[in-house]
């Protein structure tokens, strides 16, 4: 256990405990590692030296649980995937460029190699991966596609003359983009790519490509460029790549899902292009559970922030005029930060039940297919859901902490700039969100994977006709409690547990089954319109989904507490994200009869007042996010403290 | 007549002279002048060049329209500060410092000496600071007070011995804090301090202070700090001033509404401290008027960068798998930026319709006590609702454009670092709408000045029984229109500008009576529990008010404009304003018997279909801001032309 002054507040400690989660004794030592980057305070540096001690802090990972759980056992790593992204999510409390550095060399990069490379890739590569003597890309987006990985126009195309790859930009649009490493470090990148063999076209594959040679210089035929300033994320050095015709063995093909034989034959286990595709680019969840995981640990920073500048911050007198208010006295002032508090809960035990997910699957715990889709719709959701979440906290604790948020030694600048891309790469939002509402169409069954998205979701809507709630995590205790509540009456159920939860539920039901009348009754010969004039309805069943999955885990996290008043503040923490989520949506519960305008209007109170009810607790909720005080050295509150 | 790519469009050419307004021939010159500060192109400088930069910019504003229309007649200005007020709004479409930095100058502290200084103030300093000879310092805020000015700790100590003001800081949260100007340039500043005479403190009143010597060199006592790294706006240089028992002559002090004379007696026109207190500050509206108006402006550059970049960039394919979707055509990307760029049009003529009203007052046009705290108190919320407006939609537009919104080149970075601050300076926003809904609980009655914001709330809330709609502008129009209309079912009051305008004005009414009522009824003996329980009510209020005002200032815009394609266009961005508005509201108006659920989800289909109705006329709407190509230039859409 470390001693920090967290740990001061028992009930900060039981509750700490239960956000830690399954890893907790992970995150317990990287607290009280002062060399962990995010430890280290953050200095003015020029992007040069910024990026120089950005590859410095992610090289100094190598040999900690955090790279070696990308490394499985049998090169010498421990396999933990769930330990390694943790301990990626802790980075989120520091220098983002960190995180992200890591991200792509441990979670993209290595990924790539571990996922869909084999035996021969694994023993060659994967080690210095992880002790990063040999920095990586991840050479996916284009100038071009982006969300569209499928259209990509970068070709590798077998020369059976030489038993190569020719690796060609046939156009500026071919260009790669944004692609991190290849400004400055990276040697060698996981270049995605057309694979044609016998002037066939087999689809979207990934070919390693040496982008510099021991000298720092770039290899014959592939140009770099710099991407230049970003808003943020400085440390990271994003860059463009060019292919003239850069040959490459065959065996640099990651050749799991598709190969190339010594005759110059292609074949691959997955007959369907489509599907080929799509169990390719599934593998590569953990970059998005990174990303999410990342976008959490920053939001909590942020509100660990504002919530400790709102209680030590006063503006204006009481009507005694002797005393000043404490700002998070203000009704306003708790709105503005409370129900995000609560939400931030709520989506940190999601993604600590994501991460589980991820990990026994790595593990070969769980192998059905359609487990791993469930998965891959739900990473999309949570990414989606957390990185809109963390933007949209961070800005309003940077506003919530008035001009001193404004000052780059606060913080927030960093925060909001670097987390600011976190909604776009890894899958744009939109995007991700589309995913989940496919997965929620097709039930996450394997073989829609041989239909591209708008096909599949159409194709599904024909399928459902009432839908079936999928519980990803404690199903039984799930259903004792909706069987145990009430009634659904609005009354009744949003005092209940159990009602809360039937209430998410049915929500989502209506979403999806309305959602998918709708597909299924409209005009057949423009799946276009169709599909897009239900856009905002797909993307709303999607939001439905995560927010009765973050629930479900909310639930189950409290159900394995131990009693007493951690547990305790923890129900009421769960009340404020059900009333809150359902006061924000509150229009369509009426709308559909869920609400009554009485108990609507009750819903906004009922907010106010647990809000009221957990302003006294507001500093043990922030002190059991468990980041070291050391981690959040800030001016604005040594200023407070002269006065 | 300037000759610019948009000038093309008849139609946006039409809309464009709607939106101009009154100081449209203000506005062509400065599109045309190929030295205005917004017509050059960013670049990369370090902090010291970047302010250096800054301050010539503004210097080189000396002698424009910009300049001259904060200085009277007597001073030799033009006296229009409308066109000043117009000029500093089109800088928000360049380097924001800039805007920044001169409205410092031109606003805030020459708006100090011009409103709160008398006859020998306004002929010593007011030449010097509009041709920048004599650079200054709004000093204000301090790190221990910011929203609540009244409470500041300097204190400015009459010395009957020598006739002389003590300005002194008596504690570290007495320090001036975030200071423009103060950390480089600045040479005289208008200090605000608690003014002691004979032992009596008479409250806040603004002295004169030179803070360094022609050799730019701090002066005696005056303790000059950095505020160092902000998030943005790094050409404007932000320190802190603490004052040492500093010295100045009695002259110093801004006399208007306070005065001591020859023999030390300290004498004012208001006697009430708090009602001088509420006066002085009004006078500074035009601070206030300035940041909405550059919010705004930034706005529609992040809206006209954002929707030609969706026109541009394509992403998946249609069903015939041969043509590339326009992200424009898709849905959700409408429903990011359609009502968006609606709600900017409103705002932009509400801004114009307080400018008119301004510089009506400024020029003794009108002069009644009760049409200055309307306009304090519509400036208010105006401010607040754009500063808000502005940071959503300049996200919104960041993620539109993706990984190349994130691109330093493509002007986001900038655009959201440098209006981040905008929600809180000059006013939080919070504090703002508490202000806004203040004028409407007191009706603007003057006598209310007598109170703290509080206290004026709930007496007034004890004067209103039922509201009276005060019509900022336009009112025998929208009279007739409301009159006109077919009914308030919500069916036919959607679909009919007088029934809009009498929706929103029944929302605001409503929200208005039951403040009052619940504010009447509440606890006498907790006047602070009862203002902070319906804290949430009172921004509400508030929020209905500016929505109603914006309305009216979009349907007199429109009436005024003359018949033709640009009118019919207007009327449908002002359609989906309406639409979007109350479907963002839709909650209150179910909760509330105003919308039944089938004309809810009416509500929100139709806002589907405008934006589908709108997107072939998106070019037409962005070019009708009419900011010119060469303000505009960034990588993203050269990238995009090449293929």
């Amino acid at each position: 256990m470390v001693s920090t002054e967290q740990t001061k507040d028992p009930v900060a400690e039981q509750i700490r405990s239960v956000l830690d989660g399954r890893w907790a004794d992970a995150r317990q030592r990287l607290r009280a590692d002062e060399t962990f980057p995010a430890a280290v305070p953050g200095r003015e540096l020029g992007l040069e030296e910024h990026r120089a001690a950005t590859l410095e802090a992610v090289r100094a990972l190598a040999g900690t649980d955090l790279a070696n759980g990308a490394l499985p056992l049998a090169q010498g790593g421990t396999g933990d995937l769930g330990a390694s992204v943790t301990g990626l999510e802790m980075l989120g409390h520091g220098d983002l460029s960190v995180l992200i550095k890591a991200g792509v060399q441990f979670g993209l990069f290595g990924g790539a190699i571990a996922n869909l490379g084999t035996q021969p890739h694994h023993e060659q590569y994967l080690r210095p991966m992880a002790d990063l003597t040999l920095p990586g890309c991840f050479a996916m987006t284009e100038t071009g596609h982006g969300s569209d990985v499928q259209s990509i126009l970068t070709t590798a195309t077998h020369d059976p003359e030489t038993d190569e790859l020719v690796v060609h930009s046939p156009s500026p649009a071919a260009r790669k983009d944004y692609i991190g490493g290849a400004a400055r470090d990276g040697r060698l990148a996981a270049v995605f790519a057309q694979l044609v063999v016998a002037g066939e076209n087999h689809g979207v594959h990934c070919v390693l490509v040496p982008i510099r040679d021991d000298a720092g210089q770039a290899m014959p035929g592939v140009t770099i460029s710099d991407c230049g300033p970003k808003m943020g994320l400085r440390g990271v050095d994003n860059g463009r790549l060019m292919f003239d015709h850069v040959r490459v063995p065959r065996a640099n093909l990651l050749n799991k899902y598709g190969d190339i034989d010594d005759d110059g034959h292609y074949s691959s286990p997955i007959e369907s292009v489509n599907r080929r595709f799509f169990t390719m680019l599934g593998t590569l969840v953990r970059g998005r559970v990174t990303v999410g995981a990342g976008a959490g640990a920053a939001a909590r920073s942020a509100l660990t922030l504002a919530v400790r500048y709102g209680l030590a911050r006063t503006q204006f007198s009481y009507p005694d005029g002797e005393h000043e208010v404490v700002i998070l006295d203000y009704l306003g002032h708790q709105r503005k930060l409370l129900p995000r508090l609560a939400r931030s809960y709520g989506l940190a035990l999601a993604q600590n039940a994501l991460v589980e997910k991820m990990a026994a699957i790595d593990a070969g715990e769980v192998t059905s297919e359609d487990a791993q889709r469930e998965l891959e719709a739900r990473a999309a959701g949570i990414k989606a859901i957390t990185t809109e979440h963390a933007t949209d906290t961070i800005q309003a604790c940077r506003e919530a902490c008035g001009g001193a948020g404004y000052m780059t030694a606060n913080r927030f600048t960093d925060l909001k700039a670097d987390t600011d891309v976190f909604t776009t790469f890894e899958g744009d939002n939109t995007v991700l969100l589309q995913l989940t509402g496919k997965g929620m169409l097709t039930n996450h069954a394997a073989d829609f994977n041989e239909l591209d998205t708008r096909g599949a979701i159409l194709f599904g809507a024909r399928q459902v006709t009432t839908s079936v709630i999928e519980r990803t995590i404690g199903g039984s205790l799930i259903q004792r409690l909706i069987s145990g509540a009430p009634g659904r009456d609005g009354d009744d159920a949003l005092n209940d547990r159990g009602g809360q939860l039937a209430f998410f539920e049915d929500r989502e039901s209506h979403l999806l089954e309305t959602l998918a009348t709708r597909l299924r009754t409209a005009d057949e010969a423009d799946s276009f319109a169709t599909f897009n004039g239900a856009q905002d309805h797909l993307l709303e069943a999607a939001r439905a989904r995560i927010d009765r999955v973050t629930l479900e885990a909310f639930v189950t996290a409290i159900d394995e507490a131990p009693q007493g008043p951690g547990r305790d503040l923890l129900e009421k923490v769960c009340d404020l994200f059900v009333l809150s989520t359902v006061e924000t949506n509150r229009a369509w519960f009426l709308e559909h009869g869920r609400l009554s305008s009485r108990q609507s209007k009750g819903v906004v109170s009922r907010v106010n007042e647990l809000c009221a009810e957990l302003r006294p607790e507001a500093r043990t909720l922030v002190d059991a996010f468990g980041i070291p005080d050391a981690w959040l050295t800030t001016e604005m509150m040594a200023d407070l403290a002269t006065f």
